[in-house]
């Protein structure tokens, strides 16, 4: 692709060029597997397969290691090889994105271990199937994001940045069902609330996701849209 | 301080030096207004104030500014000064702090957005003991993860990362507490809930606080402690 072409390997230093070409292969990779442990963990949770969620748990240390591994990376980079514009952003955009990465594979495992309490508690409460739509709308979000990333694609991460106020709303309106159930049932309010947690992780999970489009927005566009409204950031993307 | 004479002001160029004081007064800055915001909303809350309420929401937009403030001049330093060593560590711990401090004010304008619900719905409901409680205990550890972070103070960072253990009990036992009180007068769950949601941001400030309190290790220390648990943090700290 061009814009591939142009953001990297356009380096005399062919050692240079392979290590952001690693760097970025590292976060994309980093990326898939958090992207894995979320539709794992919703999976775990919809099946009430406890194994599912334990693994989903025990996982997260790799994904953590991956964290420190890119931040590791960049770190290096950056006293070595003194990268400067677009190659200083990639470096920057990587060392935030990992962090988010990072998070939202925490919100995989919270949501892994609310499944566990659940198929503790047996029989399935309200909010499954809000729990599946919600979570297959963030897991997309997550897949674009990094894809957006993959491709350096302005407005595939613009796409994922409008995408999350319909999440939002979506989990607005799923927490609002739920308090009305536990009114009604006061019984099941432990059981809703764990589902409640759930969403929640969702609903971040798209925060997460939102805030990877951002940063890659800012290494293609060399703008910072973090803060400004979709508005604004569709401004920014088109401008150039 | 030998430690901050040691981190800072050693270059020849007086300029360089100049610019790393500034990045670190902005982000303490920051940081001093985040606390701010952190004590504001939970007092708004206490008191039913809703004009307290709102001002923290507005302010929120500062707290968002001084970020990319902050970002861009780190940017700027990498690119221009291409640092190492400590000075890298310090560009880099500020630019992952202060996403983490914008992520304390944007629980501190949660709080304060639930401030302004409940004191429409009137009458003060359980939780607020807790709320104050577990609210001054994170607001204390962001100003000890500041404080650490000022005087390059790898003790106090640990002391505040031991901290964020405690007020997840506080915030396990305080939430046990709200549902059994929901399930008693399910009537009061909308109320209840909003409580608890506060509850919950509280317990996202203290993860932060701990977040900035590693960083400040790894700028001391030169070592990334996070996801390694409180025992190999203090071996880290104590080794040198």
């Amino acid at each position: 692709m061009d814009t591939k072409t142009d953001l990297l390997s356009h380096h005399i230093s062919q050692q240079f060029n392979n290590e952001l070409e690693e760097l970025r292969n590292n976060l994309l990779s980093m990326g898939g597997q958090v992207e894995k442990q979320v539709s794992d963990a919703i999976e775990a949770l919809i099946n009430a397969d406890s194994e599912g969620a334990i693994s989903v748990c025990e996982k997260d240390t790799d994904i953590n290691a991956m964290e420190l591994t890119i931040d590791e990376e960049c770190s290096r980079i950056l006293a070595r090889r003194q990268p400067a514009a677009s190659d200083l952003r990639l470096v920057l955009a990587c060392t935030k994105a990992s962090t988010d990465l990072e998070r939202i594979g925490d919100e995989a495992a919270k949501i892994a271990r609310f499944a566990i309490s659940l198929t503790e508690q047996g029989e399935a409460p309200k909010g499954y199937i809000e729990a599946r739509h919600i979570g297959n709308h963030v897991r997309q979000m997550v897949q674009d994001a990094l894809n957006a990333f993959a491709r350096f694609d302005a407005d595939l991460a613009l796409a994922v940045a409008k995408e999350d106020k319909s999440v939002d709303r979506e989990y607005k309106s799923a927490t609002r069902e739920l308090v009305t159930y536990m009114m009604e049932d006061p019984r099941s309010i432990t059981r809703v609330l764990n589902i409640m947690w759930v969403l929640r992780s969702l609903e971040r999970i798209g925060d997460h996701a939102r805030n990877i489009a951002e940063y890659v927005i800012y290494l293609v566009k060399g703008k910072d849209v973090r803060h400004i409204g979709i508005k604004r950031i569709q401004a920014e993307v088109f401008d150039q």
